[in-house]
Parts: C-alpha cells; sequence; structure tokens
C-alpha cells in the first residue's frame, strides 16, 4: 500500500490501468470524497496527464465523461546501447512506439560522444513523431555492464572504457533519466511485452559474454548493490582450467560464452573471433560450431539448473546474439535442466527464446522511463509541485 | 496499491503501522471523506480489531481518541514442526508471545496423531494465556518438508511419512492455518525479529539436510510452485562420486549436509549417527569434525558464492542444527564466498549466524498468520462479511 491511498499517483494507476473510466468509478474505488475525486483528476488534467472526454455513454441524463490517459504531450525514449550499437524508440505514455532507429556506435568511443550521438536522434525521432523537446518526460538507458541504479552511473563496466562512474543522467539536464544493465532491460522488456502474467522470470542474455536479467513477483530484482543477475562468474564443474577476465577460472562465462566458443572454433582452425562468428557458422552448417554450441548450453543450463532449484520461475527466455542459434543452445539447456533440477521446479518450467527478439533492450527501457513516470510517489510529487 | 486504496484493511494498516493514531491522522493520510473514515473505522471496532480510547492529548477542546490495535480479543499460533520436535508459540496480534511449549515429537507419526498434539498444546497454551479458543483466528505451521502453499498440503515430502497431500488446514476446522516449509517460516522470523529494514535476506538452515528461505524486498519468495529455495540439491564440483537420496550425485546435501558429514566421521569409527553428533564431536574438540565441519562450510559456500551473484542479498543468515558450531561452518563458507562471489556483489555483504537461534521457526510461523490476517484482503473480506 502507498503511504497515501488515494493520491493524485493512486488515482492516475487506476486510470492507466483502465480499471476507472469516469469519476464515480474512481469514488466507488478509493472510497474518496467528491470533492477529493475532482481535486486529483483536475490536477492531472492540468498537468497534462489525463483527459476527460464528453463521449461516454448516455445514462438517461448527462452523459458521464470518460477519462483516459492523455497521450499527445509526452513522450518517453527507450536507449540500447551495445557494444557496438545504438537503438533508440521514442514512444507515448501508454508504451506505443512513435518512431525509432537504429545505428552502428562504438560505446569504447566514451560517454560523451555516445551521449552526443543519443542526443542528436532523440532530436530526429522527436521531430518524426511531431513531438517537441520539452515534451520527453524520461529517458531509460540500457548500457552493457553494471551501473548504480540509484545515481545511473556505470560501475567499474568492462567493455565501456571511459564510462566508469560517469553521471549519465547531468548529460541530459532535467529530464529524468533511468540507466540500468542491459539484461535488466531486456528482461523489462521481454516480460511486459511477451509474459505480462508471469509473476517469477528470467531473461538469459547469451552473447559475448552471460548475463541474467530476475523479474520476481512481477518486478526487476537488482539485488542490495544492484549486482543480482550476474550470472556469468558462477563456477561450473570440470573447467578448473578455464581461466577467466574477472581473475578467477572455471566462469562459466569463461566457459560458454559467445567469447570462449569462437576463441574453441579458432583453436579447431575455423574463422571465429566473436559471437557472431560462431552463430555464422551454426547457420552454415559447421558440425564442430554445433557441437560447441550445444556444450555451452549445457554448462548454461548446469548454473541455471542450480537457480531453478534456488528461485523456482515460470519462465525462462533465453536472448543474447547466441540465441539465434537457439534450438541447439535450448538443446543443451535443456537437457540440463531437466536432469538437474528437482522435478517440482520444472514440472510447469518453460525454458523458451525471446519472443521480442533484438527489440527487447530498447523496449524494455522505455518501458523503465514510463514505469518510473507513472509510479504514485513520481506523479504525487509532480501534481504537488 | 490494492485495488481499493483507502479500505477497511488500508486503514487498519495505517493503524497497526503506527502511522496514524486519530480520526483525523485518518482522513489526513488517506483523503478519504469524514464520513468514510467513521465508516471503517467502526466496522474495525465492531470487528474487535481497533480500540478507540479517551486518552489522547487535549489540544484545547475535547481530547482526541486514540486508536490503537486490539490486542485482547484475539490469538495467534506459530507451530513449528521438526522431524523430533514440536514447539508452539500463542502471540497477540502485535506479535507478542503470550505462552510457548516445546516437546518432542516424531513427525513420522503422521498427521493425525501430530497434529492431535498441536492441538492439546493450543488448549493448555490458550488457557495459560486466559484467551479462549474461538479467540485462536489463524495458526501458521512450519513443516520438514515441501508444502503446497496454496492449500497446505505436504508435497512427497521425504521425511514425512503419511503427510503427502494431506490437508492439514482442514483438520483445525474452520480457523486460517497457513502451512510453509520449515525454511521459509525461519527466514520470516529471522527477518522480522532481527533484520526489519534489510530488503534482500538469505536464511540457510544446515542441519541433516540443507535449505534456504528467501526474502526478496521484505517478502517472502516462494516461486512458482512453492519450492524456491531447495539448494540441498546444487550440484558442486568435484563430487561426482556422492549419490544423493534424490537421484541425483554430487548434491550439495549429500557432500555437506548434517548426514553426509555423520557418515563420513562414522567411516573415520568416529561415533556419529547424525547431524548432533558432529556438533557434539566439534564441541569436544574433535579434529577430524572440525576439518569436515569446515571444509562442508567451503562446499556451502561455493553455492552460495553463485546465489550471491545471482541474487545479491545484503545478509546471509546460517541456521539449523550445525549452526551451533558456526564458527567452523562460517570460516569456510566465508573464504569461498569472498573467494567467488563478486567484489561488487560482497563489499556490503554480511553473513551471521541466526540471531533469533531454535525460535525462528515457531516465531516466523506465528508472524505468517498474523500478516496473512491483517493482510488489507483478509481484512476487507472479514469487515464486509
Amino acid at each position: 500500500m502507498s503511504p497515501q491511498p488515494g493520491s493524485a499517483g493512486d488515482v492516475l494507476t487506476l486510470i492507466s490501468a483502465g480499471s476507472a473510466t469516469t469519476r464515480s468509478d474512481l469514488a466507488r474505488l478509493t472510497g474518496l470524497a467528491r470533492s477529493t475525486i475532482s481535486q486529483r483528476v483536475d490536477a492531472l488534467i492540468e498537468r497534462g496527464l489525463v483527459e476527460e472526454s464528453e463521449s461516454g455513454e448516455s445514462t438517461g441524463g448527462r452523459p458521464p465523461r470518460q477519462l483516459r490517459l492523455h497521450t499527445e504531450d509526452h513522450a518517453f525514449a527507450g536507449v540500447d546501447l551495445g557494444a557496438t550499437h545504438c537503438r533508440v524508440a521514442l514512444m507515448d505514455i501508454s508504451g506505443q512506439v512513435l518512431a525509432e532507429c537504429e545505428d552502428p556506435l562504438l560505446i569504447g568511443e566514451g560517454p560523451e560522444k555516445v551521449l552526443a550521438h543519443v542526443d542528436q536522434r532523440l532530436d530526429r525521432l522527436l521531430g518524426e513523431a511531431g513531438r517537441t523537446r520539452p515534451m520527453l518526460r524520461a529517458i531509460g538507458i540500457g548500457v552493457p555492464g553494471p551501473v548504480e541504479f540509484a545515481t545511473g552511473r556505470p560501475n567499474n563496466p568492462p567493455i565501456m572504457p571511459g564510462w566508469n562512474d560517469y553521471p549519465v543522467p547531468e548529460y541530459f539536464g532535467g529530464v529524468s533519466v533511468l540507466v540500468d544493465n542491459d539484461v535488466n532491460v531486456m528482461a523489462l522488456g521481454e516480460h511486459r511485452h511477451s509474459f505480462p502474467e508471469t509473476r517469477h522470470l528470467l531473461f538469459v542474455k547469451v552473447g559475448t559474454g552471460i548475463g541474467c536479467g530476475i523479474v520476481a513477483d512481477g518486478k526487476l530484482h537488482r539485488g542490495a548493490q544492484g549486482s543480482a543477475g550476474d550470472i556469468g562468474h558462477i563456477r561450473v564443474s570440470g573447467h578448473d582450467d578455464a581461466g577467466c577476465r574477472c581473475g578467477n577460472s572455471a566462469c562459466l562465462e569463461a566457459v560458454a560464452g559467445g567469447a570462449a566458443i569462437a576463441r574453441k572454433l579458432a583453436e579447431l582452425g575455423l574463422p571465429a573471433e566473436r559471437g557472431a562468428d560462431v552463430v555464422a557458422l551454426v547457420q552454415a552448417g559447421d558440425t564442430q560450431a554445433l557441437r560447441l554450441v550445444r556444450e555451452a548450453g549445457r554448462h548454461i543450463g548446469e548454473v541455471l539448473a542450480g537457480l531453478v532449484n534456488f528461485f523456482n520461475p515460470e519462465v525462462i527466455v533465453i536472448g543474447g546474439a547466441l540465441s539465434r542459434v537457439h534450438e541447439h543452445l535450448l538443446a543443451g539447456i535443456r537437457e540440463t535442466v531437466y536432469r538437474r533440477s528437482l522435478p517440482l521446479a520444472t514440472h510447469h518450467l518453460s525454458i523458451t527464446p525471446s519472443r521480442t527478439g533484438i527489440d527487447a533492450a530498447a523496449l524494455g527501457a522505455g518501458l523503465l522511463a514510463i514505469e518510473h513516470y507513472l509510479s504514485p510517489e513520481n506523479i504525487n510529487r509532480i501534481v504537488s509541485a
């Protein structure tokens, strides 16, 4: 329960969820006095968050006016920054995508260059969608590294030189900016888009490295320091000779990540430097590549088997670059999870490739921004400002 | 937000949390109409949940009447059923223990005998506390095995013969009965009693077997099938020869549980059959026992290191029979967790022995009952009945 039930934020939540479409609905659902309802709704209309039409059905007398989320005067951005790409999606307050774009971009060029690029793209997309800069209310950004979520600062990200402790939100002036690890925003995007009714979901990204986004009881679980889901450095058995960039050995990522598979293929004399090359070899039917991807799936499955026992999710979604050859990866994962996890935990478990695909990150980052903006706490702050 | 902000349940939550002590507080905090507040409060008083005194401070005119939780007319029970014991705590609605008892009792005698014993003890404790049977509003029961929480039926519990699918709640007639795995109620008891401000906590029980209770964002995480926290069957590396009762090998429990340590000590010719014997040997200073307990700690630490990366808890509490020799167990656990987990996740991590001790389970079971009873949904149901 929010500390102030029946606040403007609560009223807006009822309207945006479709639970209330008239002032009478609100009075009935909240038990608030009519005068309080009017005060709340008027404040929301004044701030451009809600609109009230005359189009309600007649019930004999004056037709009741319909309340709904005002989707015209706001815009939200979801930004997916990868190691070598930048996707930006502009969305309205209901989560509808208004415009989007994608460009190659090296995250290693550092925050100023990368964020300047994002800023230009925002202007272009706002223009395309017929919105203006002041309408941009919040930006969500997913980055390929750990982030202190509360401040939006990357925290010793290994593949983002120059970004450590950089105050990303300040780059964009007054607008709210939420920065999160890419796999967290992918988990959010996948959950909201493809599995909205699922309470407990894991999103596993298998690319160069391996990471996991956790949805617990419908919400992102970031953990105490925001580092939850960092499964790439969990130990797998029988690989104590596999050194990892983290300084330990036998880490999942050092054994089963895209970079590790590429290295093994290169040792066999095949043309592989990174995850994309592994995908290309598998797609070309190379049996060594097939074998190594399936074996990687088994190692990932060993770690996931433990996490299934621990967390008991309903759904595990496999995403990331290597999920493009998901049949081989999933075969290995499923084989091990079903062998090693408890029957009670796997009986209804679904292990599935990402349905949202490459859009999960930009979509999820945008939804992170919208959900933050629509949170009762933020709405109450806006309305009382 | 509950679907009906400002409901009787929400009003009671504000009173029980101490946020509101007068009707004016409630009006201010909820924005509800005065008449609605009166209706809610009157219903709560009529149901014996709230009392209103005349003892408020004078503010010139009539002193405002103080609202508080009515603690006289209700009782709640927390029951801890172990393999060989039964503890019952009788509590008031604020969580205060009114009376308690403990007896040896074999869970293997089956549900009828065991629950008849619980029932007798409830009568005795109610008598001691000067309360009557109809005042007993809810019972929480922790059992040493998996439970389908929604129905209160044990689910293939390995050490509870005769209990599979037994409808425990129906034994007690009309009163609400919540049945949960013992380690879940221990986690809840430990969290509420010793770490109420901690958001993410793991409670690891190391006894004959090994299990874990998970508090995520202040709430018990039971997972999709209620089997979350079953870490005893996660694979540890280098022990593929250790067969487990679950049918797999190298399970944590088969390598590091109290029964496994006792077996290893017996093989060395020492008098050990179960966990308690291991504790006795350690307390007597036996160096083989010390060595094996520390080694068990390292294996538990290997699994926890992975879970720290995945879940990023603030606190890990070590409880259960073997925690009586916690210095040796903790040394092994800490050594491995700090070596294998990511620095970001361990920087502020506290790994600590249980502070609640043997009372965690009965206390937690009682709090489970009280929290269920005081949930806005249940209060709204009671008030509208």
